[in-house]
């Protein structure tokens, strides 16, 4: 392994490099960008033995640490992701490239030609916890569409993320590409994290994965634009038009498919009308996956005799659980639903399962998230699932994007205006 | 005047009182907007009076303070604005409403129909800087587009502006409109402009209107996202191709039309081989029409015989002159032109006067500006300019709008997800 581990570094310098980068970037062509993104899923492929070996140092320093063997394996462990690692990088190459894409061309009253293109951001900062993955999705993703990045990882997979970058920048150099376009911030000093966000010269967005704990953090202490998102409370509200012997199903997908992702259902709201019946059913069928309830007042008193169930406390409302817990609430119609929502959502992903339009109507208008839905389970929201062909972040903000970021989203527009010596009158 | 100044606010109360009127606001149509926008025109136009009373106690209190006669003419006398300002607001009624528009309608292989649709931000908060014509664009583009708005302006117009507010939320109250929708710090202790900047539950979009100063404070310290602009060291690139004859009166345009506004031009470069025919002409023509010029060591060899040419110091060309001084430097080619321009510029609007189109390409893609023109004046970077109709800012980063900023850039989406209680596979 070529690359140590830093004691110092020069964020300005790599602010500067990246910026320089981009520029280059920006020039690049279609094909030559898909050309380097092939070369490197290839490099990925030829170099496996020294990323494993790699990722097996920072396996070795978990296990010496006493992390909890679920977190390495879902985290930390690259052995069995690889290939889908691979996969997804000639996945990339073969998107549309939407730099260069004219948004709008029309000729002003006075003659002026006006066209609105699609340009690269610039440069990106990725600031992210675990999963060596993210180190490659960003940058290839960040690639297609001529960005530079700025990386800073977590420190439990830092020798993956190394080597991962190292290789990755091999292939830019040997393909006439800037290598700095990917940078890796090769410490894990939290206070790099800090001189980054302050970096407002030379990057461009800042886009958080992780926790609450790590958007708060880049909020409050960014002079950049950051992308928040990716925490979610989000609801699913069965009216009592619903069809409850199809409602079932879907409560068990958005619950318990992958409970430890944030499209998740962490709050089940219920008419008072079918709560009576629909409430053991949930019990039944969902606790035998696995679940465990924390009911609030009205809903314990239905189900409150099942051992899975608890009652609520009062913060449950307000918790991701990321786990198999789930909230039941029983409500009186569809506006308690959107009220409870409106105060205790984080704005990613609800549903409402109705068969009266009205309320699905009001639901889709009133509930303020990035994803509403009607009869469909929350999981959707993603950007393999919406059509979109990958996803960077899932953005609960409402600047710049809402709901799943892929390409598109990485990019901004420049106004062009060619005249004839043109001067205002 | 009812509203008195208040020695304590709550921001806080404001924040959820602004936010409980945008959930209003998203509810209401385009036809009930629009009435309520041409009832304020008339209100504005009705309440005359009162609202020049207010300005002259905000004139005289300016008077007292010893303010520049010339800022006081310019920034704060209201008299022979006020048909302006109501002409402006029946405008904003008859733009088209973009709240609404459906962005994008189709449907997956699996079924699920996917609407994204183009929604209210929610929580607008504007600080600004004398120009009480400002509370009256802000709030009425705000409320076209159903956002509430949180106004903080200058305190040398603070009674101006109380007063315009209170008419337009009297307006709001009798159309069944929350009159919250519109409210104003009426306070100038700076430390409520700090509260708002950390109101992230309650305000989802910052607008400083102001200077550099300003702008560094917000992004510093806001946790919300901020919209910064507006700063423009603006330049225009003379190549050795360009019809010399053609050139002046673009110059000057751009040099003296409004000195005092953001898109007027900072910096002439002019390429080596015509510098010596076009510079002493620049000297003469904009030198008559009261410009003073600030040269680079070549361009003085040329012209540093006019009285009306000094030394340019190294800080000139980083420096945002918003008078009649013009920087003057002489540059090898196009090359060194868009350097220089990477260096000083701020990436707000930037122009190439020349003939040859391969010149003019690589200005017009590498130049990293919201506006780039070939051909023409920099002085068209302006929402009504651009054909846009309205503008409530110019956006010189990259996220979420750039350059121009009326209706559309103060909406987001969101997705609408419609199945047949359809779960993820």
């Amino acid at each position: 392994m070529a690359q140590t581990v830093l004691e110092s570094l020069d964020l300005l310098q790599m602010g500067k490099r990246a910026k320089a980068a981009a520029a280059l970037l920006a020039r690049k062509s279609t094909p030559d960008k898909n050309a380097a993104l092939l070369a490197i899923a290839d490099a990925l492929d030829a170099n496996i033995l020294s990323i494993l070996e790699a990722n097996q140092r920072d396996l070795e320093l978990a296990v010496r640490n006493g992390v909890d063997p679920i977190w390495i394996r879902d985290r930390i462990d690259l052995e069995k992701r690889t290939a889908d690692i691979i996969a997804d990088v000639r996945k990339v190459a073969e998107l549309p490239d939407p730099v260069g894409e004219v948004l709008l061309d029309s000729t002003l009253e006075n003659g002026l030609q006006l066209i609105k293109r699609r340009t690269p951001l610039g440069v990106l900062g990725t600031i992210y916890e675990s999963r060596p993955n993210v180190t490659v999705d960003v940058s290839t993703l960040a690639l297609k569409t001529s960005n530079a990045v700025i990386l800073r990882g977590g420190s439990d997979v830092l020798y993956s993320n190394m080597r991962l970058t190292e290789v990755m920048q091999d292939v830019l150099a040997a393909h006439d590409f800037p290598a700095e376009a990917i940078q890796y911030i090769s410490s894990t000093d939290r206070r790099y994290v800090t001189e980054m966000l302050r970096l407002y010269e030379y990057i461009d967005m800042i886009i958080p994965r992780g926790g609450n704990g790590l958007h708060t953090f880049c909020r409050e202490n960014s002079s950049i634009p950051v992308i928040t998102g990716g925490i979610g409370v989000c609801h699913i509200f069965v009216d009592e038009s619903a069809q409850l012997d199809k409602v079932l199903p879907v409560l068990d997908n958005a619950k318990t498919q992958r409970p430890a992702v944030c499209n998740s259902m962490e709050t089940l709201l219920v008419h008072r009308d079918i709560a009576e019946e629909i409430l053991p059913q949930v019990v039944a069928v969902l606790g035998e996956a696995g679940v465990e309830f924390h009911a609030g007042e009205r809903a314990y008193q239905i189900v409150g005799g099942d051992e899975r169930v608890l009652p609520a406390a009062d913060d449950d409302f307000d918790t991701e659980w990321y786990n198999l817990t789930l909230n039941l609430k029983v409500v009186e119609d569809v506006d308690e639903a959107i009220a409870h929502i409106e105060r205790h959502g984080t704005q990613h992903s609800d549903s409402i399962l109705t068969e009266t339009a009205s309320h699905a109507e009001r639901f889709l208008n009133e509930v303020d998230s990035a994803a509403v839905y009607w009869n469909a389970s929350t999981r959707f929201t993603d950007g393999s699932a919406l059509g979109m062909g990958a996803e960077v972040a899932i953005s609960t903000q409402k600047l710049h994007a809402r709901g799943p970021m892929a390409l598109e989203e990485l990019t901004t527009y420049k106004w062009i205006v060619k005249g004839d010596y043109t001067s205002r009158p």
